[in-house]
């Protein structure tokens, strides 16, 4: 088969990078193969949608993008192809499987294959449709940086840019006023943000998915600082961090969109729990979305841009079902399937954490001597 | 009285440009007069603390503060010294009138000066300092740039940057994701901050202390956005806005550290309104404490130099009781009495509204044309 | 006269703004007045050229145009309409008065009235039109901010942002590494970004064209700081400053364009000076055209969303001829024909420059104390 | 032998990044070690000088460091203990071999390690005193990223945030005001800031030292582009490049502190050779030392924290005469002896070069396509 068009489309949750992929994508397609390239907006809705909703992308569109985040195409969190939801006449929702009628769309249309940049959830419709036999390639999106398949993915350098930054203008005040400031991060199964961050921006404290923490310890430390004479803290903790004793939620039990077992955040639970240890001062931050959005750093559009390309080049070779990835200083691929059932965690003794401890580091789970 | 040795401090919140300031008094009084420049921790504190805290600064000790966020003398929100807490016998805390005790500890000291450097309530107590014979001089501070007597105040141009940056970063995702997101702010009855980085940022709508909001005018502006094509907004609301027919904080209402009378702040009041109305993709961000720090921007650390510099001159021409202001592009001198009795607030038909209102903003208060 | 329909064009150098000016234009007119909006592509030569390069501007066209540097619509430094290059049959390249034609062609596709932004060959170029008959207002640009008409131009800030990054950056450096740093900003007459980053960034040595300088003062200030051990200097140069006895080049013998007297650059001159006088050190860094560039700071976009309101409004009002202004905390208006002859360079007793010796700056003009 | 004390020097060109290896050498030593640290100013210098220049380091010297940019030690150009600089009474200057001096003044004062920081020359040096007995360990240094036994140096990721930062200030201007826009990187003898700088910020045009370049084939590029309506182009170009025929600069013939063989900079020499090409509107920016200063970015500080805690590390188990590295994502170590003798540049099929030519990015050595 000759390919001639190909469909992009982007799935899942904002991160920094996504237009510099849609944008290698149409140069490389347009510019290397002559391909004619469109886009489905809000993920497959765009094709399923009555009229469809699909864009040409020209070299044109797509001036510009490397410095702009989120992305043009936008994105869907309504179910897929697989779970599309419908409005029954008695105005309640049921959700059907479309994805025949997707791939019928895509054949009528004239779409030869489609290129997914999207996270775990998307990755999974790619292999489904691919299993269907509908040739698409993968791009890995997930801004924790937790899928095993690739040794860094976009957005997940911006985002600890992003929060590092937060953690500098925190450090200042908190330094200034005497207080404990905990900075909550992104980092629901896995802590690379909260961990890289932390270092980076010199947290006393870093609290992640990977290591149950006891709030005593946590206390013990702030004090122990006291005494030698800092009278401030700054306390990193991911989103998914929990206390020991809580509910672990273990990489294998982890369901899509499920909050923190900690009602409000664990940020403001912990900060509670310090007031009513005696820390008054506390002050929590939720850096929340701003840790998606923004200019993406260098290092995240090259990797998105070398990405793009790349996923051309799979198309090009009738690599379908592949997923690209960086390994060493490489651009490899490989399958989605396996792509979408390994994640990647921190160890209990990866370098970054045993150099965390090496720096004093408290990350919540042994009592500090005292 | 000749002047040989002055006495720096700053009190209140922290605010970009602190250790600018500082470093432009000890340069200017060292390298100018030949002074001696000595710091007192914590506000006050370090004068009546046992023993004293005071620390001597020469020109090394302010090497590279320019760029650093806080102040290096930390301030203190205990009391000042007209109620300063004294622990009991039994535990409990009284609060003692220790004026005249600080006089004769900066008289022992050999203190000729006081450059006071703080926000509204640092001032009334300079002001009372010096009815009680105190030589002093004040450098007025207000994130909020609130204060009537000084056109502009260092470090709110930096906060304006920082929440800018931030509207920035949520905008891509707003738009690319659908959402609704609320931005909340500093500024408890005063909406400069909102108001510049609203329009700075490009919000839809804007809410502020000067103006009391209806949640439905809010909700029909979302609406109305939707209806023309725009599936997202972005709305951004100062920390003292307050819906109307809410309790209405007016400026002679103020109390220091009062909070807003919507519980737990009403950036997340207002999103849970709006999902209440119908717009469950509402995400909200309070920026908090990211707006003190940083790295204070470029104007910034010019305000503060240029305060620093001339309230040490004011301490040389012996104008004690006066207060540095920026009145047009001079450095001016007003009376801290003065200072201290009037706020700048945001007038009806000030030309940012009005800016504002010609842009399409929505600030809550009028039915929007339907 | 009812408007219908408006044109609205960019002229001269960049400056960090412009997009926001041209947004705020077309959401005001589109908005508030139900007008057209065209654009003419690369200052008038859009309206001259065969075929007309005129775009319409819609609300679709200004979307996220706050955050991009540069002018969606380009300019030009061909000439303008009076003095319009053609080329004759022979090839060689004679000029034209266009202006005339120019005026005939906005009239037959209905221009009412036309938004000139830009520096001050534009606004000439507006007045002249205007003594013609065209209904115009203007924009008022200079990144240098040297326009007595208005108190601060867009752009402006960025610019000081910018060249204060720098600086901070080539302090560490040199300090750490003993050099003598030499930056060279823009400013042709009138020194105030190279005075508020120096100030800001905390440079040793200013050098501004108000202030004809000595090279061995320079050096002096260097060996000075060499002997209180401070084996680095950080020295701000603006690019039209010059040496003593060198050709003073005055604002009014100012020609547009005409480079500085000293072949290469001050800077580099000023670098080749200080190593024959024993600074081997010595390092120069010509910050150039990023100056022009970037996001727009947040109270630039403010400024020039202000300026692109009330242009409108201008235009609604009848009030042709008129430029808006800063003054204060408003925007107002002045004749065109006023701002164009007046500019603001720094007085000799500006409180900017005594801001400055008051910390030991060395600005050339005098032998320092030895 | 049981380590108590240890010594701390930083070598060569600023990069940033060097602060907080100090700083986590300093944290590890004192918390992990309970050993006392030194640092010795200037590199060697310190020791070497009469008196000792030696500062003690604790904790406290070390706060604050993550987020500077320089080294608080200073560094030195001045020969090594090997070649030290002495000036005989005469007062010419001769080299002399310091070296055992050296390692008895170490002795004496009871150094049990050093930690050498620094890049290529400072590592040879290392391994010098290392072949001499002293135990010494190394991390490496290079903002060029060109050593082969690290997959990644600090400081190279600033460096691109810096370069990409300037490119990104300088595509709006250049696309606004049609130029033809050059910057010049760091990059002496391989690529990788210009390649991935270029490719993250667009550039049109890569020119590196791997690849000679023909003007002939840049300016095609830049005429075609034109013809295709992009009247600008942005052309990145490595300090090391060289036109085909010009002498090459290969690994091995390279000498430290050998300038560019074109006279004024490559830059500044492509940019003569465009304008007499037909090309007037080009400008030249040489970024120079803003790409070796400036707040760290994270993933720098990450990297210099790892490297620093690791060094600590080799220490104790008494590995000298290694070097950390990254590998993966791991810090390993290797012989510094092999790190000294294996550059890394950029080969012909590496994926960033595939990813440019993928793009259509010109790097001078192939006609394009007419």
């Amino acid at each position: 088969m000759e390919v001639q068009k190909i469909l992009v489309m982007t799935g899942g949750g904002d991160a920094p990078g996504l237009n510099a992929v849609i944008r290698a994508v149409v140069k490389r397609a347009v510019l290397g193969h002559d391909w004619e390239v469109v886009g489905s907006v809000e993920s497959f809705n765009g094709v399923l949608d009555d009229p469809m909703r699909i864009v040409r992308l020209e070299l044109s569109n797509v001036a510009g993008l490397l410095m702009r985040g989120g992305t043009i195409l936008g994105t869907s969190n309504r179910g897929g192809p697989f779970e599309s939801p419908v409005r029954r006449p008695d105005g309640t929702i049921e959700t059907v499987d479309r994805s025949d009628e997707l791939i019928r769309r895509l054949h009528r249309i004239g779409i030869d294959a489609v290129v997914s940049i999207g996270g775990d959830g998307s990755q999974r419709i790619a292999q489904a449709l691919y299993e269907k036999g509908l040739p698409i390639v993968g791009v890995p999106k997930t801004i924790d940086n937790d899928l095993d398949a690739t040794e860094m993915t976009f957005g997940f350098q911006t985002a600890v840019e992003t929060a590092t930054d937060a953690i500098d203008k925190l450090q200042t005040t908190a330094e200034s006023h005497d207080r404990v400031m905990i900075v909550e991060l992104m980092g629901r199964d896995a802590g690379w943000i909260a961990l890289s961050a932390g270092i980076a921006g010199g947290a006393d404290t870093i609290l992640i998915p990977e290591i149950p923490f006891e709030v005593d310890h946590v206390a013990m430390h702030v004090k122990r600082r006291r005494k030698a004479g800092h009278h401030f803290s700054i306390i990193v903790v991911a989103e998914g961090a929990f206390p020991l004793g809580g509910t672990a939620l273990t990489v294998k039990e982890r369901e899509p969109g499920r909050p923190n077992p900690i009602l409000g955040g664990v940020g403001r639970w912990l900060g509670d729990e310090l007031e009513a240890r005696g820390f008054p001062e506390t002050r929590v931050c939720v850096l929340g979305h701003l840790q998606r959005g923004g200019v993406p750093a260098a290092m995240d559009r090259l990797l998105a841009t070398r990405f793009g390309v790349a996923a051309v080049d799979l198309v090009a070779e009738g690599c379908f079902g592949e997923m690209v990835a960086l390994r060493g200083d490489d651009i490899v691929s490989v399958p989605i399937r396996d792509a979408i059932t390994r994640y990647r965690t921190i160890d209990r003794d990866h370098n970054l954490l045993r150099t965390g401890r090496g720096l004093g580091i408290c990350f919540g789970d042994v009592v500090p001597r005292s």
